[in-house]
Protein backbone atom coordinates (compact mmCIF):
# COMPACT_ATOMS: atom_id res chain seq x y z
CA UNK A 1 0.00 0.00 0.00
CA UNK A 2 1.73 3.11 -1.16
CA UNK A 3 1.48 6.13 1.99
CA UNK A 4 1.19 9.04 -0.92
CA UNK A 5 -2.92 7.99 -0.90
CA UNK A 6 -4.56 11.13 -0.54
CA UNK A 7 -7.92 12.54 -0.25
CA UNK A 8 -8.56 15.54 -2.29
CA UNK A 9 -11.46 17.98 -2.16
CA UNK A 10 -12.20 19.03 -5.75
CA UNK A 11 -13.60 22.34 -6.65
CA UNK A 12 -15.85 21.94 -9.46
CA UNK A 13 -17.28 25.68 -10.29
CA UNK A 14 -20.59 26.79 -10.12
CA UNK A 15 -22.29 24.44 -12.55
CA UNK A 16 -20.82 25.81 -16.42
CA UNK A 17 -18.46 22.58 -16.99
CA UNK A 18 -16.78 25.26 -19.01
CA UNK A 19 -15.72 26.92 -15.56
CA UNK A 20 -13.91 23.59 -14.14
CA UNK A 21 -10.05 24.24 -13.60
CA UNK A 22 -6.99 22.02 -15.53
CA UNK A 23 -6.24 21.15 -11.80
CA UNK A 24 -9.67 19.86 -11.05
CA UNK A 25 -9.93 18.12 -14.32
CA UNK A 26 -6.43 16.33 -14.23
CA UNK A 27 -7.38 15.34 -10.41
CA UNK A 28 -10.57 13.43 -11.16
CA UNK A 29 -8.98 11.57 -14.08
CA UNK A 30 -6.09 10.38 -12.03
CA UNK A 31 -8.09 9.76 -9.25
CA UNK A 32 -8.83 6.23 -7.75
CA UNK A 33 -11.46 6.86 -6.62
CA UNK A 34 -14.26 9.73 -7.22
CA UNK A 35 -16.80 10.70 -4.48
CA UNK A 36 -19.90 13.31 -4.59
CA UNK A 37 -22.45 14.33 -2.63
CA UNK A 38 -26.31 13.81 -3.45
CA UNK A 39 -29.51 13.47 -2.44
CA UNK A 40 -30.67 9.78 -3.00
CA UNK A 41 -32.44 9.26 -6.20
CA UNK A 42 -30.89 12.05 -7.73
CA UNK A 43 -27.41 12.42 -9.83
CA UNK A 44 -25.73 15.37 -7.90
CA UNK A 45 -25.13 18.80 -9.30
CA UNK A 46 -21.75 18.26 -8.61
CA UNK A 47 -21.25 14.97 -10.20
CA UNK A 48 -23.28 16.18 -13.17
CA UNK A 49 -20.76 19.10 -13.83
CA UNK A 50 -17.66 16.99 -13.82
CA UNK A 51 -19.13 13.78 -15.86
CA UNK A 52 -17.31 14.55 -18.97
CA UNK A 53 -14.29 14.20 -16.81
CA UNK A 54 -15.04 10.91 -14.58
CA UNK A 55 -12.53 7.60 -16.20
CA UNK A 56 -14.95 4.71 -17.46
CA UNK A 57 -14.37 2.07 -14.46
CA UNK A 58 -13.31 3.96 -11.94
CA UNK A 59 -14.61 3.28 -8.76
CA UNK A 60 -17.18 6.02 -8.26
CA UNK A 61 -18.84 6.65 -4.12
CA UNK A 62 -22.15 8.25 -3.88
CA UNK A 63 -22.05 10.19 -0.69
CA UNK A 64 -26.23 10.36 -0.57
CA UNK A 65 -27.57 12.74 1.97
CA UNK A 66 -30.08 10.84 4.74
CA UNK A 67 -32.14 14.22 4.62
CA UNK A 68 -32.13 17.92 3.28
CA UNK A 69 -35.01 20.04 3.71
CA UNK A 70 -37.29 17.68 5.21
CA UNK A 71 -36.44 18.08 8.97
CA UNK A 72 -35.18 21.80 10.00
CA UNK A 73 -31.60 22.57 10.93
CA UNK A 74 -32.51 23.41 14.33
CA UNK A 75 -33.64 19.91 15.41
CA UNK A 76 -31.55 17.76 17.23
CA UNK A 77 -32.55 14.90 15.00
CA UNK A 78 -31.53 16.88 11.89
CA UNK A 79 -27.94 16.90 13.58
CA UNK A 80 -27.95 13.60 14.33
CA UNK A 81 -28.58 11.98 11.18
CA UNK A 82 -26.10 14.44 9.33
CA UNK A 83 -23.71 13.72 12.14
CA UNK A 84 -24.04 10.02 11.32
CA UNK A 85 -23.69 10.61 7.81
CA UNK A 86 -20.82 12.34 7.79
CA UNK A 87 -19.28 9.93 9.88
CA UNK A 88 -20.44 7.22 8.01
CA UNK A 89 -19.05 8.87 4.36
CA UNK A 90 -15.40 9.61 6.39
CA UNK A 91 -15.05 6.22 7.40
CA UNK A 92 -15.98 5.25 3.92
CA UNK A 93 -13.08 7.51 2.51
CA UNK A 94 -10.71 6.71 5.16
CA UNK A 95 -10.91 2.78 4.23
CA UNK A 96 -10.02 3.63 0.47
CA UNK A 97 -7.42 6.02 1.84
CA UNK A 98 -5.96 3.35 4.06
CA UNK A 99 -6.16 1.05 1.47
CA UNK A 100 -3.58 2.96 -0.96
CA UNK A 101 -6.35 4.61 -2.86
CA UNK A 102 -6.67 8.66 -3.57
CA UNK A 103 -10.16 9.73 -3.36
CA UNK A 104 -11.45 12.87 -4.98
CA UNK A 105 -14.29 14.40 -3.60
CA UNK A 106 -16.32 16.43 -6.40
CA UNK A 107 -17.33 19.56 -4.95
CA UNK A 108 -19.58 22.25 -6.32
CA UNK A 109 -18.45 25.92 -6.55
CA UNK A 110 -15.29 26.16 -4.07
CA UNK A 111 -14.53 22.98 -1.68
CA UNK A 112 -14.12 25.16 1.70
CA UNK A 113 -16.57 28.01 1.07
CA UNK A 114 -19.82 26.38 2.05
CA UNK A 115 -19.00 22.97 1.06
CA UNK A 116 -20.06 19.66 2.70
CA UNK A 117 -16.89 18.53 1.75
CA UNK A 118 -15.08 20.35 4.65
CA UNK A 119 -17.03 17.86 7.18
CA UNK A 120 -15.28 15.10 5.30
CA UNK A 121 -11.86 17.23 5.63
CA UNK A 122 -12.21 17.99 9.48
CA UNK A 123 -12.54 14.28 10.25
CA UNK A 124 -9.81 12.64 7.59
CA UNK A 125 -7.19 15.37 7.52
CA UNK A 126 -5.56 14.96 10.92
CA UNK A 127 -4.47 11.53 9.44
CA UNK A 128 -4.81 11.43 5.95
CA UNK A 129 -2.75 13.69 3.64
CA UNK A 130 -4.77 16.02 1.51
CA UNK A 131 -5.26 18.40 -1.19
CA UNK A 132 -7.92 21.49 -1.90
CA UNK A 133 -8.27 22.45 -5.37
CA UNK A 134 -9.81 26.15 -5.36
CA UNK A 135 -12.92 26.31 -7.27
CA UNK A 136 -15.19 29.43 -9.02
CA UNK A 137 -17.32 29.92 -6.37
CA UNK A 138 -21.59 30.08 -7.14
CA UNK A 139 -21.42 33.85 -5.79
CA UNK A 140 -18.53 34.56 -8.67
CA UNK A 141 -20.80 32.68 -11.09
CA UNK A 142 -23.67 34.81 -10.40
CA UNK A 143 -22.20 38.17 -10.52
CA UNK A 144 -20.13 37.72 -13.78
CA UNK A 145 -23.82 36.29 -15.48
CA UNK A 146 -25.38 38.96 -14.48
CA UNK A 147 -22.18 41.37 -15.25
CA UNK A 148 -22.03 43.07 -12.01
CA UNK A 149 -18.97 44.34 -10.26
CA UNK A 150 -19.11 43.55 -6.96
CA UNK A 151 -16.64 45.21 -4.90
CA UNK A 152 -13.56 47.12 -5.68
CA UNK A 153 -10.68 49.05 -3.55
CA UNK A 154 -11.38 49.60 -0.04
CA UNK A 155 -14.99 47.87 0.12
CA UNK A 156 -16.07 45.73 2.89
CA UNK A 157 -17.33 42.72 1.11
CA UNK A 158 -19.77 40.78 3.10
CA UNK A 159 -22.40 37.36 2.58
CA UNK A 160 -25.14 36.99 4.83
CA UNK A 161 -27.59 34.09 4.86
CA UNK A 162 -30.60 35.30 4.32
CA UNK A 163 -32.30 33.20 7.46
CA UNK A 164 -31.09 35.81 9.91
CA UNK A 165 -33.48 37.77 11.74
CA UNK A 166 -34.70 41.01 9.81
CA UNK A 167 -33.29 43.42 12.51
CA UNK A 168 -30.05 41.85 12.45
CA UNK A 169 -30.18 41.86 8.62
CA UNK A 170 -31.18 45.40 8.18
CA UNK A 171 -28.23 46.27 10.74
CA UNK A 172 -25.48 44.34 8.73
CA UNK A 173 -27.02 45.43 5.43
CA UNK A 174 -26.87 49.16 6.80
CA UNK A 175 -23.33 48.94 7.32
CA UNK A 176 -21.24 47.22 4.68
CA UNK A 177 -20.72 48.11 1.21
CA UNK A 178 -20.84 45.15 -1.13
CA UNK A 179 -23.26 42.35 -0.33
CA UNK A 180 -24.38 38.85 -1.29
CA UNK A 181 -27.55 37.38 0.35
CA UNK A 182 -27.55 33.47 -0.68
CA UNK A 183 -30.50 31.06 1.32
CA UNK A 184 -33.17 32.81 -0.14
CA UNK A 185 -35.95 30.60 -1.07
CA UNK A 186 -38.72 32.32 1.49
CA UNK A 187 -36.81 34.71 3.17
CA UNK A 188 -37.23 36.63 0.11
CA UNK A 189 -39.94 39.50 1.00
CA UNK A 190 -37.97 39.75 4.69
CA UNK A 191 -34.66 40.32 2.64
CA UNK A 192 -36.78 42.62 0.42
CA UNK A 193 -37.78 45.00 3.32
CA UNK A 194 -34.62 45.14 4.83
CA UNK A 195 -32.83 46.12 1.94
CA UNK A 196 -35.32 48.67 1.53
CA UNK A 197 -35.59 50.01 5.21
CA UNK A 198 -31.70 50.88 4.30
CA UNK A 199 -32.27 52.15 0.99
CA UNK A 200 -30.19 50.04 -0.70
CA UNK A 201 -33.00 48.08 -3.15
CA UNK A 202 -31.83 50.20 -6.13
CA UNK A 203 -29.04 48.44 -7.57
CA UNK A 204 -29.85 45.19 -6.36
CA UNK A 205 -29.64 42.34 -8.30
CA UNK A 206 -31.75 38.98 -8.08
CA UNK A 207 -29.94 35.46 -9.53
CA UNK A 208 -31.34 32.11 -10.08
CA UNK A 209 -29.16 29.53 -11.58
CA UNK A 210 -26.37 31.98 -12.36
CA UNK A 211 -24.18 29.84 -14.75
CA UNK A 212 -27.02 27.73 -16.12
CA UNK A 213 -28.37 28.11 -19.67
CA UNK A 214 -31.83 29.21 -18.13
CA UNK A 215 -30.11 32.01 -15.23
CA UNK A 216 -32.37 34.37 -14.15
CA UNK A 217 -31.38 37.90 -13.78
CA UNK A 218 -33.26 40.56 -12.63
CA UNK A 219 -33.67 43.55 -10.43
CA UNK A 220 -34.92 42.47 -7.41
CA UNK A 221 -37.46 45.31 -7.69
CA UNK A 222 -39.29 43.12 -10.49
CA UNK A 223 -39.34 39.91 -8.92
CA UNK A 224 -42.54 38.95 -7.44
CA UNK A 225 -42.08 37.32 -3.47
CA UNK A 226 -44.16 34.50 -4.29
CA UNK A 227 -41.42 32.14 -5.03
CA UNK A 228 -37.98 31.57 -4.90
CA UNK A 229 -35.35 28.73 -4.92
CA UNK A 230 -33.78 27.98 -1.83
CA UNK A 231 -30.51 28.73 -3.88
CA UNK A 232 -31.17 31.86 -5.31
CA UNK A 233 -28.82 35.03 -4.34
CA UNK A 234 -29.43 38.87 -4.11
CA UNK A 235 -26.25 40.92 -5.23
CA UNK A 236 -25.88 44.50 -3.81
CA UNK A 237 -22.49 45.70 -5.40
CA UNK A 238 -20.58 48.54 -3.04
CA UNK A 239 -18.32 50.44 -5.38
CA UNK A 240 -19.23 54.35 -4.91
CA UNK A 241 -16.42 56.18 -5.39
CA UNK A 242 -15.14 55.17 -9.40
CA UNK A 243 -11.70 57.00 -10.57
CA UNK B 1 -16.48 44.41 -39.55
CA UNK B 2 -18.58 41.81 -37.50
CA UNK B 3 -21.41 42.71 -35.25
CA UNK B 4 -20.21 40.45 -32.34
CA UNK B 5 -16.68 41.95 -31.19
CA UNK B 6 -16.76 41.15 -27.77
CA UNK B 7 -15.04 42.64 -24.56
CA UNK B 8 -14.48 39.47 -22.47
CA UNK B 9 -13.13 40.01 -18.85
CA UNK B 10 -11.18 36.35 -18.40
CA UNK B 11 -10.29 35.77 -14.88
CA UNK B 12 -7.17 33.34 -15.06
CA UNK B 13 -7.30 32.48 -10.88
CA UNK B 14 -4.83 33.01 -8.28
CA UNK B 15 -1.60 32.36 -10.08
CA UNK B 16 -1.03 28.59 -10.47
CA UNK B 17 -1.76 28.38 -14.11
CA UNK B 18 -3.65 25.02 -13.48
CA UNK B 19 -6.12 27.06 -11.96
CA UNK B 20 -7.32 28.71 -15.20
CA UNK B 21 -10.62 27.39 -16.41
CA UNK B 22 -11.27 25.54 -19.50
CA UNK B 23 -13.69 28.74 -20.47
CA UNK B 24 -11.06 31.11 -19.92
CA UNK B 25 -8.15 29.65 -21.68
CA UNK B 26 -10.91 29.56 -25.05
CA UNK B 27 -11.92 32.30 -24.83
CA UNK B 28 -7.90 33.65 -24.66
CA UNK B 29 -7.45 31.15 -27.57
CA UNK B 30 -10.06 32.80 -29.68
CA UNK B 31 -9.65 36.85 -28.83
CA UNK B 32 -8.49 38.60 -31.71
CA UNK B 33 -6.79 40.73 -28.94
CA UNK B 34 -5.43 39.89 -25.89
CA UNK B 35 -5.15 42.58 -23.34
CA UNK B 36 -3.41 42.68 -19.85
CA UNK B 37 -2.65 44.84 -16.76
CA UNK B 38 1.06 45.71 -15.95
CA UNK B 39 2.91 48.09 -13.52
CA UNK B 40 5.69 49.81 -16.63
CA UNK B 41 8.94 47.52 -17.09
CA UNK B 42 7.07 44.09 -15.65
CA UNK B 43 5.38 41.12 -16.89
CA UNK B 44 2.62 41.48 -15.40
CA UNK B 45 0.86 38.73 -12.96
CA UNK B 46 -1.82 37.78 -14.93
CA UNK B 47 0.41 37.80 -18.62
CA UNK B 48 2.68 35.33 -16.65
CA UNK B 49 -0.37 33.07 -15.59
CA UNK B 50 -2.07 33.25 -18.99
CA UNK B 51 1.27 32.56 -21.10
CA UNK B 52 1.11 29.32 -22.93
CA UNK B 53 -2.53 29.85 -24.22
CA UNK B 54 -1.29 33.21 -25.61
CA UNK B 55 -1.40 32.55 -29.60
CA UNK B 56 1.52 33.61 -30.93
CA UNK B 57 0.91 36.81 -33.51
CA UNK B 58 -2.08 37.52 -31.66
CA UNK B 59 -2.34 41.02 -30.67
CA UNK B 60 -1.02 42.05 -27.60
CA UNK B 61 -2.11 44.94 -25.54
CA UNK B 62 -0.50 45.83 -22.50
CA UNK B 63 -2.39 48.27 -20.51
CA UNK B 64 0.50 49.82 -17.94
CA UNK B 65 -0.46 51.54 -14.72
CA UNK B 66 1.06 55.27 -14.80
CA UNK B 67 1.25 54.84 -10.96
CA UNK B 68 0.65 52.07 -8.09
CA UNK B 69 2.02 52.90 -4.53
CA UNK B 70 4.03 55.86 -5.33
CA UNK B 71 1.14 58.20 -4.52
CA UNK B 72 -1.05 57.79 -1.44
CA UNK B 73 -4.66 56.87 -3.09
CA UNK B 74 -6.76 59.52 -1.46
CA UNK B 75 -4.83 62.54 -2.93
CA UNK B 76 -6.29 63.80 -5.77
CA UNK B 77 -3.44 63.54 -8.17
CA UNK B 78 -3.39 59.51 -8.21
CA UNK B 79 -7.39 59.70 -8.68
CA UNK B 80 -6.47 61.94 -11.78
CA UNK B 81 -3.77 60.16 -13.02
CA UNK B 82 -5.70 56.68 -12.28
CA UNK B 83 -8.88 57.89 -14.18
CA UNK B 84 -6.78 59.21 -17.18
CA UNK B 85 -5.12 56.09 -17.42
CA UNK B 86 -8.58 53.93 -17.69
CA UNK B 87 -9.90 56.35 -19.87
CA UNK B 88 -7.07 56.37 -22.31
CA UNK B 89 -7.25 52.32 -21.75
CA UNK B 90 -10.94 51.95 -22.22
CA UNK B 91 -10.53 54.23 -25.72
CA UNK B 92 -8.19 52.18 -26.99
CA UNK B 93 -10.10 49.01 -26.47
CA UNK B 94 -12.81 50.69 -27.83
CA UNK B 95 -11.56 51.50 -31.34
CA UNK B 96 -10.41 47.72 -31.48
CA UNK B 97 -14.66 46.65 -30.50
CA UNK B 98 -15.58 48.99 -33.21
CA UNK B 99 -13.42 47.52 -35.62
CA UNK B 100 -14.53 44.09 -35.27
CA UNK B 101 -12.27 42.91 -33.23
CA UNK B 102 -13.17 40.33 -29.82
CA UNK B 103 -10.61 41.87 -26.71
CA UNK B 104 -10.26 39.24 -23.89
CA UNK B 105 -8.85 41.60 -20.79
CA UNK B 106 -6.88 38.67 -18.45
CA UNK B 107 -7.39 39.72 -14.98
CA UNK B 108 -5.82 37.71 -12.09
CA UNK B 109 -8.46 36.35 -9.80
CA UNK B 110 -12.44 36.86 -11.03
CA UNK B 111 -12.65 40.19 -13.12
CA UNK B 112 -15.56 41.50 -10.88
CA UNK B 113 -14.05 41.00 -7.27
CA UNK B 114 -11.42 43.40 -6.64
CA UNK B 115 -10.24 43.93 -10.29
CA UNK B 116 -8.73 46.44 -12.63
CA UNK B 117 -11.25 45.04 -15.48
CA UNK B 118 -13.85 46.72 -13.71
CA UNK B 119 -12.77 50.15 -14.62
CA UNK B 120 -13.03 48.94 -18.18
CA UNK B 121 -16.13 47.52 -18.02
CA UNK B 122 -17.83 50.00 -16.27
CA UNK B 123 -16.55 52.44 -19.31
CA UNK B 124 -17.54 50.07 -22.18
CA UNK B 125 -20.01 47.81 -21.11
CA UNK B 126 -22.96 50.06 -22.14
CA UNK B 127 -22.03 50.22 -25.96
CA UNK B 128 -20.36 46.98 -26.64
CA UNK B 129 -21.30 43.34 -25.86
CA UNK B 130 -19.60 41.93 -23.05
CA UNK B 131 -18.94 38.51 -21.32
CA UNK B 132 -17.66 37.95 -17.86
CA UNK B 133 -15.29 34.83 -17.47
CA UNK B 134 -15.59 33.82 -14.17
CA UNK B 135 -12.33 32.89 -11.84
CA UNK B 136 -10.86 31.30 -8.81
CA UNK B 137 -10.09 34.37 -6.49
CA UNK B 138 -7.05 35.01 -4.68
CA UNK B 139 -9.02 34.32 -1.52
CA UNK B 140 -10.34 30.52 -2.57
CA UNK B 141 -6.25 30.47 -3.78
CA UNK B 142 -5.01 31.19 -0.19
CA UNK B 143 -7.42 29.47 2.04
CA UNK B 144 -6.91 26.12 0.04
CA UNK B 145 -3.10 26.51 0.07
CA UNK B 146 -3.70 26.96 3.83
CA UNK B 147 -6.22 23.67 3.63
CA UNK B 148 -8.26 26.02 5.63
CA UNK B 149 -12.08 25.33 5.94
CA UNK B 150 -13.29 29.05 5.96
CA UNK B 151 -16.73 29.58 6.28
CA UNK B 152 -19.76 27.12 6.34
CA UNK B 153 -23.79 26.81 7.10
CA UNK B 154 -25.31 30.49 8.34
CA UNK B 155 -22.27 31.48 8.88
CA UNK B 156 -21.30 35.44 8.06
CA UNK B 157 -18.39 35.99 6.00
CA UNK B 158 -16.78 39.37 5.60
CA UNK B 159 -13.45 40.90 3.47
CA UNK B 160 -11.93 43.46 4.98
CA UNK B 161 -9.38 45.75 3.95
CA UNK B 162 -6.39 45.97 6.58
CA UNK B 163 -6.51 49.45 5.79
CA UNK B 164 -9.61 50.43 8.16
CA UNK B 165 -8.97 52.13 11.26
CA UNK B 166 -8.05 49.80 14.19
CA UNK B 167 -11.29 50.86 16.32
CA UNK B 168 -13.47 49.95 12.96
CA UNK B 169 -11.45 46.68 12.61
CA UNK B 170 -11.84 46.15 16.11
CA UNK B 171 -15.88 46.51 16.11
CA UNK B 172 -16.80 44.55 12.60
CA UNK B 173 -13.99 41.64 13.36
CA UNK B 174 -15.96 41.58 16.52
CA UNK B 175 -19.34 40.81 14.85
CA UNK B 176 -18.50 38.25 12.10
CA UNK B 177 -18.26 34.69 11.89
CA UNK B 178 -15.58 33.78 8.93
CA UNK B 179 -12.95 36.78 8.20
CA UNK B 180 -10.10 37.32 5.31
CA UNK B 181 -8.38 40.56 5.70
CA UNK B 182 -6.41 41.77 2.85
CA UNK B 183 -4.34 44.81 2.32
CA UNK B 184 -2.08 43.89 4.85
CA UNK B 185 1.66 45.38 4.31
CA UNK B 186 2.79 47.74 6.94
CA UNK B 187 -0.91 47.43 8.78
CA UNK B 188 -0.21 43.46 10.19
CA UNK B 189 0.06 44.96 13.72
CA UNK B 190 -2.73 46.92 13.71
CA UNK B 191 -4.77 43.80 12.22
CA UNK B 192 -2.94 41.96 14.72
CA UNK B 193 -4.12 44.29 17.92
CA UNK B 194 -7.49 44.53 16.79
CA UNK B 195 -7.74 40.31 16.87
CA UNK B 196 -6.44 40.20 19.96
CA UNK B 197 -8.91 42.49 21.22
CA UNK B 198 -11.98 40.30 20.10
CA UNK B 199 -10.08 37.15 20.75
CA UNK B 200 -9.47 35.53 17.50
CA UNK B 201 -6.44 35.60 16.99
CA UNK B 202 -6.52 31.86 17.63
CA UNK B 203 -6.87 30.21 14.58
CA UNK B 204 -6.42 32.82 12.42
CA UNK B 205 -3.86 31.94 9.53
CA UNK B 206 -1.32 34.62 7.84
CA UNK B 207 -1.02 33.57 3.99
CA UNK B 208 1.71 35.24 1.44
CA UNK B 209 1.30 34.69 -2.14
CA UNK B 210 -1.30 31.69 -1.38
CA UNK B 211 -1.02 29.35 -4.78
CA UNK B 212 2.63 30.18 -5.35
CA UNK B 213 5.52 27.76 -5.03
CA UNK B 214 7.15 29.81 -2.47
CA UNK B 215 3.41 29.53 -0.39
CA UNK B 216 3.89 31.14 3.17
CA UNK B 217 1.12 30.01 5.50
CA UNK B 218 1.35 29.75 9.03
CA UNK B 219 -0.64 30.87 12.16
CA UNK B 220 -0.11 34.82 12.25
CA UNK B 221 1.11 34.24 15.94
CA UNK B 222 3.66 32.92 15.00
CA UNK B 223 4.32 36.03 11.71
CA UNK B 224 6.49 38.84 13.21
CA UNK B 225 5.16 42.71 12.56
CA UNK B 226 8.58 43.70 10.59
CA UNK B 227 7.45 42.51 6.92
CA UNK B 228 4.54 41.63 5.22
CA UNK B 229 3.66 42.61 1.30
CA UNK B 230 0.57 44.18 0.91
CA UNK B 231 -1.21 41.51 -0.75
CA UNK B 232 -0.41 38.73 2.14
CA UNK B 233 -3.82 38.27 3.67
CA UNK B 234 -5.16 37.24 7.35
CA UNK B 235 -7.45 34.32 7.38
CA UNK B 236 -10.13 33.34 10.19
CA UNK B 237 -12.13 30.58 9.98
CA UNK B 238 -16.09 30.48 10.75
CA UNK B 239 -17.57 27.30 11.49
CA UNK B 240 -17.96 27.14 15.09
CA UNK B 241 -20.71 24.17 15.32
CA UNK B 242 -20.13 21.30 13.58
CA UNK B 243 -22.17 18.27 12.83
Amino acid sequence: MSGTARLIGVGVGPGDPELMTLKAIRALERADVVAHFAKAGNAGNGRTIAASHIRAGVEELPLLYPVTTEIPKCQPAYRDLIREFYDTAAASIGARLDAGRTVAVICEGDPLFYGSYMHLHARLAARHPTEIVAGVTGMSGCWSAAGLPIAQGDDVFTVLPGTLPEAELVRRLGETDAIVVMKLGRNLPKVRRALARVQRLDGAIYVERGTMTDAVVMPIAQKSDDCAPYFAVVLVPGWETRP
